[in-house]
């Protein structure tokens, strides 16, 4: 049987880029290494359409989100926080251990904070230094509104910091156009990379506030970052090999063309929305993005049990629920390497593993919607 | 022309660890992916030759230095940091980061700290918490005794951090045995992989204090490693294919023995000193260990230009001197995949390197050297 990786994050990464990681390793501080870092660095710039420095961290997404506000805020500051899933908690968390005075703004699962929301937030708190959010919200598959949550932010004193872990690439995100201030995001979503590098840059006003915020890290420093970087170095040894397979994906998207990539991801989450529905399923989020679909386990349906059917008898690896939604939702990702005639036998997988259990649909019909759909599109 | 790596770290990785990382990607939460880690972490333990958990961290070394201060020091606490080299002052960079009281015990580039100045200064300073200090000081070429700083610390309320980046694997160190505390290492160097994944571990004394000192990351916090390794879990993404290729070099590391693997490291490093002053050079380490060879440059050589030419004439890439210490020494890795042949070769093309630069030597006196007393050895 043939493994297929639909979980949204790690997803699946090019045979290219594979294979780069196989090479002898080599001295992260030769000329070469430099090269490429300045490379990677100036394609990313591109992929976060920005025109700030795109700092290269080897850690996990969630050491980018720490770095965005070890780096921005001061012990006691405030955070007006946008939480709509456990990635909205994932800031908390770090918040917390960094002694923010949080101001939530929570939604319930499945639902998505709305500009009106934060702007409300703002004005009762008019002393916020930054405002923390996520694109892409994987445990649930809601997208946020950053283009009207960046024309909100910029009429304050805030910085808007976002968690584009699952986002960027997936999804459009224009860095500066938007008024985003801290942008993270980690290699092995959208950018075709396996988990192990984070990617942050920060917008002039940010850097003003950065410059200003006492020191509360040092591995995590971007200040370091930023040094070195302007001699296309990294203050601390880098996960080279990662870089240097990094870059071959970056290639790739330069090639596709980020905008391209952005309408590839809303044309097959478009069709594969109109292949779930057509299945008899229902939708989990409100407001869904383009890097993933979270489906409603159907009443009568176990859905863990049917996770581990489709894996075991198809080879298809969909995610489950996290924590409280375990069993309540499947999450389906169509990020990055994944293309449509692959979110298509994800929907066929699914549709066999639900008639092997008895639940009753219409055979070929969530297929037939996806393929109208997706034919539909451009 | 032939690529060869003599840098200390990253160094050069076995070829089916380095296929390892070309397999597809699979999902970091995944009953197989937990069987992975804790298998690593059993090896890992044999490693630090520990009773304890060793928590696998996605970061670079300064990561795991940076979870071994912030989680065992609060703010204004006392530090004794022995420094005897560039990675003695990371340690410094770090603890001023976190706000240490630091009490420096320093001596200069090429000596060691002895256990006799430690311990005045813990007579001196009873209120320290932590002393830090290294195992391998890579940037000189000097080992630390750390048996003997074990015994005058564990005398004491304090607790003992060892920067063990580039020295376990390739020096005896023996963790439980020794009285060390806070044990760090990376991927990159005798664990013969590429960087990207950091080790630490804590003793019973270690984790009193740690449980008692504040919060200060929630990155680095080890205390979630803690509690997710005890479900052989991440609290986080993992590099999880990093992982599953270290899981290839630690059963390469337990198929030779940790002890045996020392007493090869020890070996070579014996047989290059003899080779290196057999060729008329000097080393430079006071106390020289076993994870690479550290050699002045001799007087009207340029350092910088020969380690060039080295590399571009014979392939073999050494590493130069840092900050100050460019030009001044060459350093020669012979930690982990690199075995006896490898450095014999190293020692060949540096000879004739220097012959072609007009250097006086006598012609096959350092292979002669190297190979009459690797021959003795055993």
């Amino acid at each position: 049987m043939k493994p297929r990786l639909f979980t949204p994050g790690p997803t699946t990464v090019p045979e290219d880029t594979l294979l780069e990681l196989a090479k002898p390793v080599t001295y992260h501080r030769a000329a070469e290494a430099k090269a490429i870092l300045a490379e990677v660095s100036e394609d990313l710039k591109y992929v976060f359409q920005t025109a700030q420095p795109v700092f290269t961290l080897t850690c996990s997404g969630t050491g980018g989100m720490e770095a965005a506000v070890s780096n921005s805020l001061a012990a006691g500051e405030k955070a007006v926080l946008c939480t709509a899933g456990r990635w909205g908690e994932r800031w908390r968390g770090i918040l917390k251990a960094f002694g923010a005075t949080i101001v939530p703004v929570e939604v319930p699962y499945g639902k998505a904070v709305t500009h009106d929301m934060l702007a409300n937030a703002l004005t009762a708190n008019p002393d916020t230094k930054v405002v923390f959010t996520t694109l892409s919200e994987t445990s649930t598959g809601v997208g946020h509104d950053l283009q009207a949550f960046g024309r909100v932010v910029a009429k304050t004193d805030a910085l808007l910091a976002v968690d584009g872990i699952s986002g960027i690439g997936a999804m459009e995100c224009r860095m500066d156009a938007w008024g985003l201030d801290l942008v993270v995001t980690g290699s092995q979503k959208a950018l075709m990379m396996p988990p192990g590098l984070a990617f942050i840059s920060a917008s002039e006003k940010a850097w003003k506030k950065i410059d200003a915020t006492p020191v509360r890290s040092f591995y995590l420093d971007i200040r370091r970052y930023k040094k070195s970087l302007a001699e296309s170095d990294t203050p601390f040894t880098p996960g080279n090999t990662l870089i240097k397979a990094q870059r071959v994906s970056l290639k790739r998207i330069r090639a596709e063309g980020i905008e391209n990539l952005w309408a590839r991801h809303t044309r097959i989450a478009t069709a594969c929305r109109a292949g779930v529905e057509a299945m008899g399923l229902k939708l989990f989020a409100e407001k869904p993005n383009s890097a993933l679909t979270v489906i409603k386990v159907p009443d009568g349906v176990d859905g863990t049990a049917t996770l581990k059917a489709l894996e075991k008898k198809y080879g298809y690896k969909f995610a489950d629920g996290q924590d409280a939604m375990k069993g309540q939702i499947w999450r389906l990702s169509h990020m990055g390497y994944t293309d449509a005639f692959d979110v298509l036998g994800a929907l066929s997988a699914l549709e066999l593993t639900l008639l092997d259990s008895g639940f009753k649909l219409e055979v070929g019909a969530g297929v037939a919607a996806f393929q109208k759909a997706y034919a539909a599109g451009k």
